[in-house]
């Protein structure tokens, strides 16, 4: 043995490939993405014991673009990539599930044991002899790094890894090496599941921060509820909507925040961000004495350029790893457990229920059928369209920023990548959410997920469409046809030349991607007549799987969100002092 | 200042942005390769004044593959991105130019020094406040990386790292803080062109090296040249060829050198790639007691698996920082001095020159017109199709494996990328290639560009065939169609899924990628009579612009050579000792 220890006797040895993929589809993952490459190749061959299918996306990033998407609906997901080629061009995917805290198990093939001890120069290598390097590079975007390299230890790392990916909720990088794929490990472990459970807080100084909040929301005149991304991505929605049910408090969102909180909630306030808030929302939480903020990210784009106006005298924030009151801080006091006792022993008498601000009047319609589609129009109107249950997936961009305006039907779940920001994301993002509601539902059953994408954006992924249709995925994917980057034309160069775009006969691509009469169909809309009577028309709403919509909107119009924060941007990028 | 210093009066001030692209300009670059990203977008409306085409690439791992090929026909390259999101997909294509030795500056616009010493949490970030985290992964794929903080060292780290970067050949990193493409800078300096000059060896240790050598080759009963890729990178082609003109030895090249040596020469000798080789060639390089390797890069792909069967004994290693004689070694001489030195003191009387193997002959056209097209009959069949002076890119796979077999006309570049081998690098290259020439001819006198692609790979990258036709690039692009990964599969799962892609109609995809009647022309060839129907057809010989043909040839079928490789790769995959 390579550890130069003596091996106990395996009471049920099982393959390693077979042990990692039956872990994965013990804490839920049913299919895997990623793409093969010589050194997963054997490794693959085990994914249908263990009840998991292959996706085999299009390219790498697009496939931890999906896996991304796939976790945010379904809990976790997994990528399999292969060494230093696969894995890179996947890290950009990986970055993104890093920063806004989604668990994806990164499964990286690479040379054997014995390759790797001869320092042998192979292809996918930079000519250095450190098989290293790679691994060194996903460890900063990773909340753990595991390399099976000694059968002894492998089934422990391979639970330790899972456990810490779910957990934190970020990404974990495996290092698999092609001749451990069939060496023996302990089978009899798998058995016991992997303990997902969150640890308890410790009891004596929970219930210190729970009396402090407790004293506070019972006093405060005016306490709001406001709920970010984190609160999704830790799992405390349940005890958010707890939390709102026995309180009645009014409860906003942030922009990341969005599919958070069911927004037909008589308690549902609106979109908090900051100056690109509705005034009636902007004036009550920011005149609020008791700001709850749950999960918040106070990023630029979700906070419209920095623009919140809330004093910290006012606030309380919770999250996955501290909880802070005022400027009391309590590391290592995590929101669940705070949150559970919180709805638990709070006197509903003593708190002071204002009514949430009135909701913005439902748009016209009836008005000039051959009008242009504009933004401000359209995120007013799509609301109509959506049905609950759906999954709504914005790009970065107009429709990240646009989808403020849009009231979501009661239990639609919102993916957004407004902290990280890559565009080209929620192409990859959407076959995955797609993907994830068909292994939990079955292709009849499904939930329809819609995809608001730019055309800037598009092209940075099409061809994940072709995944899409390859996997008879129930998707609407709305393309703005406004001729480029417009989220850059409003921070920087309105008509400049690098923030135009190919112009793309984009309705054509389902089919040149191998889309059938039966699995995709396109459809294309410039008027706002043409789009009422395409989202009135049965056929569209009734039949399955991709319709293609090309949807034309202004070179230069956005929502004035975007506008907003685009402004605060280019002002910060110019500051010198 | 920030740097506590005082600054010296500027003689000639010049922006940041545009001292940066003046050097980009006198170093030989013309276009500038990268996408817009909000914290590059004002230093892109410095690149007309340098006198720079902006490319607009579909996405950031295309354009770094693009960059590789354009610097591999132009001599340097350069690409832009934007912080986090837009260098994270790059980071791929920067890799496989460090690890092929390809100069390519990569100049990635990050938030502004203000926003950095702040510690904001902006989008495109990890959440941790560190700014760096990017830079330090880059840093191991580059041969300098350099922070533009502080305007008194701008200019002066901006010629070391650009001069670095073409003397070492290697990628570089350059982070340009949006508050500093306005600072000012001396624009004095601009007046003394980067010296690029190789610095030249110790004379001494130079003179006793090429001694040495001199002593080998004349005593040498069958001396042999074999030149490998970094004959190409390192620009020593000039001294390889005075070197075979005067000697007369016989020439081969390595699958990596391909395009090194004029193959029409009468000295040239052939392909060695160790068990891949053509008997007479393996039979005279093996068979040589001083086999003169220039450039040597012997990765498992360069050497059909590890198969060269060449004795040290008889070896002399040609190297850009290091020679190799035999055993002895001289770390620091560079090839470029010793070559030319050898070349002017060598006794042409006391050399002993074979003769070259013979050329196989040329394969039979007459036979049945309606065979399928199948790798060995097409490989040596394509030889004469092509012209001198073109520019011929294979992608890892079938492609790179079956060129081998293809003798060049006078004046071919050929583009692989055996060593790194990331599946859809050909396409962003071919862009880049055709470009390059395109810049230094113009459209009319461009040489011509031909990319032989395989469909799986093709999937990868598919959409920067786009910028082919938005910037009217002349190439012939051949996509190989033969349903999925056919690389892999003789490595493990002949009939695995996983080895499967969706079929595209690959010939759609030019016009839904907006070539016009004009600028891209589609074809789809099935059988042999079909192929030298087409390339026999006037049109298509001399129309400009894009032109896109299918290719079908059977799903199992593959060059000897990558069955060898393969075989060798699985098999040290599953090696346990």
């Amino acid at each position: 043995m390579s550890s130069g220890v003596s091996t106990p006797v395996l009471t049920k040895p099982v393959d390693v490939a077979e042990y990692l993929f039956t872990r994965l589809h013990q804490i839920g993952i049913r299919s895997v993405h990623g793409l093969p490459g010589d050194f997963n190749l054997v490794a693959l061959d085990y994914l249908p014991k263990a009840g998991l299918k292959w996706v085999g996306n299009c390219n790498e990033l697009n496939a931890a673009y999906a896996a991304d998407g796939y976790a945010r609906v379904n809990g976790v997901a997994a990528v399999v990539t292969t060494f230093g080629v696969g894995e890179l061009s996947a890290v950009n995917g990986l970055a993104g599930a890093y920063s806004e805290h989604v668990p994806v198990v990164h499964i990286v093939g690479c040379p054997s044991t014995v390759s790797q001890r001869s320092g042998l120069l192979l292809h996918h290598m930079l000519g250095n002899g450190d098989f290293n390097t790679f691994a060194n590079m996903s460890a900063s975007i990773s909340c753990a790094v595991a390399k099976l390299n000694d059968p002894a230890h492998i089934a422990a790392q391979i639970d330790a890894t899972l456990r810490e990916c779910y957990l934190k909720s970020r990404p974990v990088y495996i290092m698999f090496p092609t001749d451990m794929v069939e060496k023996k490990v302990e089978g009899e472990r798998l058995e016991t599941p992997i303990d997902l459970a969150e640890p308890a807080n410790d009891v004596e100084r929970e219930d210190y921060v729970v009396n402090v909040l407790l004293k506070s929301l019972h006093a405060a005149q005016k306490p709001v509820v406001l709920v970010d991304a984190c609160a999704i991505r830790h799992r405390v929605l349940d005890e958010v909507h707890d939390f709102i049910d026995k309180t009645g408090l009014p409860v906003f969102v942030t922009p990341m925040g969005k599919g958070a909180v069911n927004e037909t909630h008589p308690s549902f306030g609106g979109v908090y961000a900051g100056t690109a808030s509705a005034p009636a929302v902007k004036a009550m939480v920011e005149g609020s004495d008791l700001v709850i903020s749950i999960g918040g990210m106070k990023s630029d784009f979700n906070t419209a350029g920095f623009s919140y106006r809330l004093s910290q005298l006012a606030t309380v924030d919770l999250h996955s790893d501290s909880c802070t009151v005022r400027y009391s801080e309590y590391p290592g006091i995590r929101m669940k457990g705070v949150l559970r006792k919180l709805t638990a022993q709070l006197d509903v008498a003593q708190i002071k229920v204002l009514p949430p601000p009135k909701l913005d009047e439902v748009v016209d319609t009836k008005g000039d059928a051959g009008a242009v589609i504009n933004q401000q129009w359209f995120w007013a109107r799509i609301d109509r369209f959506l049905r609950e249950g759906d999954i709504v997936v914005t790009e970065t961009g107009t429709a990240n920023f646009g989808i403020w305006e849009t009231r979501f039907p009661a239990g639609v779940t919102a993916l957004n990548q407004t902290l990280w920001g890559s565009i080209g994301w929620a192409v990859g993002a959407c076959q995955g959410a797609a993907l994830a509601t068909q292994d939990e539902s079955g292709r009849e059953k499904a939930r329809r997920t819609i995809l608001f994408e730019g055309d800037g954006s598009f092209q940075l992924t099409a061809q994940e469409v072709s995944t899409m249709i390859r996997h008879r995925l129930d998707v609407i994917l709305f393309v703005i046809c406004n001729d480029g980057y417009t989220i850059e034309r409003y921070i920087h160069g309105m008509d400049a030349g690098y923030n135009d775009v190919m112009p793309w006969r984009y309705r054509d691509l389902p089919a040149a991607f191998g889309g059938t009469e039966e699995t995709a169909k396109s459809y294309a809309v410039h008027t706002r007549g043409e789009l009422e009577a395409l989202l009135a028309d049965a056929e569209f709403n009734d039949r399955k799987g991709l319709r293609f919509v090309e949807l034309y909107m202004p070179k230069e119009d956005a929502p004035k969100s975007l506008i907003l924060t685009a402004e605060a941007g280019a002002k910060r990028n110019a500051m010198t002092e």
